[in-house]
């Protein structure tokens, strides 16, 4: 054996045999599971015995959905997530306003969100003014669905004279019809202006940089969407950073790349190359298209049915009209790929969920694994439809924590009783997968496995619908076998067990034995991905 | 949709969903599940609809291991499993002996067993002169493992002047030191002499009609042992029978070979070919390397460690020497080929065993699934080692029929009630499939059925070890999933499930809900393959 893993509290994720206290790992495999007695004698003398110390160890956690090329950028622009004011906002980008404005570059904020202010109204052009009226600057709401921009940036990017009902832009608007900085969805595509692409090597870098992070969290495999992260189709060259990363044996995670592409035809050029469904370069493994249906629901874009009852007359907004996402979907399906669609409001489901229905039956095929991201407001007969269709789904437990504070008032609680309902979708034995959205959320998987027992705020204060919770068990398969499930290598990850990839995470408490409040303090103490341990506090 | 199956008793197989009574099916998948109320709303006005009448519908039946050209021959052959005594067997042969003169072939019986006689002696050579001395004549056992030839038989085969330590063959000998007609395991290669080896389109048509006989047990996957029925290595000729047929789209079954080779210069030559492990053409699918590791007990040719307790001195064979056989498993392995291996004895498991622990050991891989073809006498701790290794089991309920009268004999009850342990098996979480061994015994998957959960002989005469049984949905399973399990297709197969193949099998009765006794009278009323009747009762 390479190394074995003794004096441990193995939990597999294997129904067939779910616990045990050693492992033993050659090649990348997993070869035998028993107890210390059983497995030691298999050391020979250059074997690598690891004491667990009594540890947990589950599956390396496997997180469904993120950007990783987007998170390194947020980590090199302004953190705004704790800012509790607009005066905060305009302070954290006051001191670093010389610093762009030395190089010469936009000073760029990231990850505000007014919900949590002390009061919670969206800021505008002149708020940024106040900071620099020379320097251009651009923060971007913790959502992704929308973006601010200061006078100056406005004039850079040449839509400072844009006027109401005269633009085809969504932008923000003053009473006197002059844009307001606030620029929505796929119209902050024009802040590519304001962003210059890396090149192949710093793209490999990032990539690395954001992996070395994973890995402290315990993520040993990840389904991360890059290809748009420059506004533009980036895919050929973030692909083949990807895979030079992987021929290089590089690669510390295994990446299955959810495939964004807004239009048809650009979904058919990269189908035309050697990126078929499922090709597999190393570790890097082309996954499903990846497709925007709507917006957020703190941008007021996710798209409701009943509309906003906190904003009366606002709907929201569908990103693709029906046909041509039936084009889009049936361009993918046809090819043998698996799709995955943004889908935050209950109308956005709907029409998403009538493509799905009306690919799949025009062009039956086996096992498509269609789902939706984030899937959040809906009602129990739609959430029926993901059983009677087998759509999966993939959450993002995490983002209770601020839309508790807005679900109810955006939607009514008859709503948000039967949204974000997890519980449902295990009862229903619909296939739900766990992620952070990270940059949106920071992709620490125990927080969110927590989110999943506890239904409840970080600090206690608010606990919402815990009816809707789930075990720990269940949400640590979310996080496990149930990833493995969603990129169709159940086979081969997501459980503790002889064959499967020795994709390994030891956390310092037993988060099955402890209050479910402190699963958020439990820390990742190693991280292993084939047998090779890449990450040790 | 193309066809809605409704007013059924469906059991899924799917632990997610049950239970149903109506299924969509669209382009052989299926689409819906649900209530009549929910799916007959379905139909469009070419839907097909189906009215089930109330009754059972399961996942179509897969038998993971039979000869379905073997079958066909046994066919035209003297049936003698029905002979209850050598009288009878001559009686049998007599009507039939005229006819092969006319045609001037051999005269061939097959399926008798010595055990079932009123004297349970074995003939020889002068026992079937009796019946003639110019028609060559051959009789097999229903095991297999031996054959009996008369003496013009044994003067064509050349091996008359044979006598007792002077031949490398397998021979039995009279007291007299000639051969007595008894040509044993790998010997009776030589009866290829007596065989042809018919033409491609002969082969096409001999698996058509194997087909058509699997289709009226509910059959709708198969996987089927074919390439050395004719002695010598018949792979190419073999594989492209079945290929033609499935381009042809003339294949009404599923069909994953088990690819019998004797040796590693062939296994080499055929993976030097199109024939990659798992390739698919079509409904033909490349199996697993097929070995045989020993004989069978009622030939006492099964490998046993402590030898046959009724015939002191006798420890049955290997087949190949260990590291011969280590040979053949590194090479199909180091090429990604799955292996099945016939193990009937403890001491041929172990071999087995021990090789496939060496070569996975030594080249790791993911998700190998190695197995033991029988898997009958071995101990608690041999069967612990299919969980160890995560080895799967094909297993052949209806052998028990005859075995109940024979094992206790051969290997002591000690051994006997630890071995043919199928509740162990799935309690440890090991897989295990089930299958007839078709045409050593019928291919009747209710029978087989009705064996897992009574351990009784057909006519409830005896019963043995019954608490080594399984219920009746484990039973169920091991015909449907466990079958897809062990061809890796259970993500497509294996349980009524949205987005699966549309494999049915509609049975007369609710085998659930009846006295277990009576599973094996429940009738086949339909089945489906592709979303297509291809046998209806
Ligand atoms: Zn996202
Ligand atoms: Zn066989």
């Amino acid at each position: 054996m390479d190394t074995i893993f003794y004096n441990g509290m193995i939990r597999t994720q294997d129904n067939a045999y779910p616990a045990c206290s050693a492992v033993a790992v050659k090649g990348g495999v997993i070869m035998r599971l028993g107890c210390d007695e059983e497995i030691l004698p298999l050391a020979g003398k250059n074997t690598k015995t690891v004491d667990l110390a009594g540890k947990l160890m589950l599956p390396g956690f496997i997180d469904t959905h993120l950007h990783m090329l987007n998170y390194i950028e947020f980590l090199e622009q302004v953190n705004l997530s704790e800012a509790r004011s607009l005066r905060q906002v305009q302070e954290l980008c006051a001191a670093k306003v010389g610093q762009a404005a030395e190089k010469g570059k936009w000073l760029g904020g990231v990850s505000f969100n007014q919900d949590h202010w002390e009061v919670p109204q969206m800021p505008t052009r002149k708020d940024l003014d106040a900071i620099s009226q020379d320097v251009p600057i651009v923060i971007r709401r913790a959502c992704f669905n929308m973006s601010v921009v200061n006078t100056k940036g406005m004039e850079m990017l040449g839509i400072m004279g844009e006027r109401e009902g005269l633009t085809q832009m969504l932008l923000g608007f003053y009473d006197d019809g002059t844009p307001n900085g606030i620029i929505r969805q796929h119209s902050q595509d024009i802040l590519a202006k304001a962003v210059t692409i890396p090149a192949l090597e710093d793209i490999k870098e990032m990539i690395l940089k954001a992996c070395a992070h994973m890995a402290k969290q315990g993520i040993t495999s990840v389904h991360s969407e890059d290809y748009i992260n420059y506004a533009v189709d980036s895919s050929e060259l973030i692909a083949r950073a990807y895979k030079e990363l992987a021929a290089e044996g590089k690669l510390p995670l295994r990446v299955y790349q959810q495939c964004a592409f807004r239009t048809k035809e650009q979904l058919e050029a990269f189908l035309a190359t050697e990126n078929k469904p499922g090709a597999e370069f190393g570790r890097y493994k082309i996954g499903p298209l990846k497709v925007f249906e709507d917006g957020a629901l703190g941008a007021r874009t996710a798209c409701l049915k009943d509309g906003y009852l906190n904003d009366p007359g606002k709907k929201g907004i569908l990103i693709h009209p029906k046909e041509e996402l039936y084009e889009l979907f049936a361009t993918a399906h046809k090819n043998g790929m698996q799709i995955a669609t943004h889908c935050i409001g209950d109308e956005a489901l709907d029409v998403t969920m009538d493509a799905y229905e009306r690919v799949m039956n025009e062009y039956p095929r086996v096992d498509p694994r269609h789902g939706i991201i984030h899937c959040q407001l809906m009602t129990c007969g739609q959430q029926e439809r993901f059983r009677q269709l087998n759509i999966i789904g993939y959450v993002q437990p995490v983002f209770i924590e601020s839309d508790m504070n807005i679900v109810d008032d955006c939607v009514g609680s008859d709503l948000a009783k039967q949204s974000y309902n997890w519980r449902a979708y295990i009862d229903m034995g619909v296939h739900i997968s766990g992620s952070s959205d990270c940059p949106v959320e920071a992709f620490d998987i125990l927080p969110n496995i927590c989110y999943c027992v506890t239904r409840s705020k970080k600090d206690g204060s608010k606990t919402w619908y815990p009816e809707n919770g789930i075990t720990i068990d269940e949400a640590v398969r979310m996080f496990t076998l149930e990833g493995a499930y969603a990129s169709f290598e159940e086979a081969v990850k997501g459980s503790i067990t002889v064959g499967k990839y020795a994709d390994l995470v030891v956390v310092d408490r037993d988060i099955y034995q402890i209050e479910p409040g402190e699963i958020q303090d439990a820390q990742v103490l190693m991280t292993v991905v084939n047998g090779e341990i890449i990450y040790k506090r």
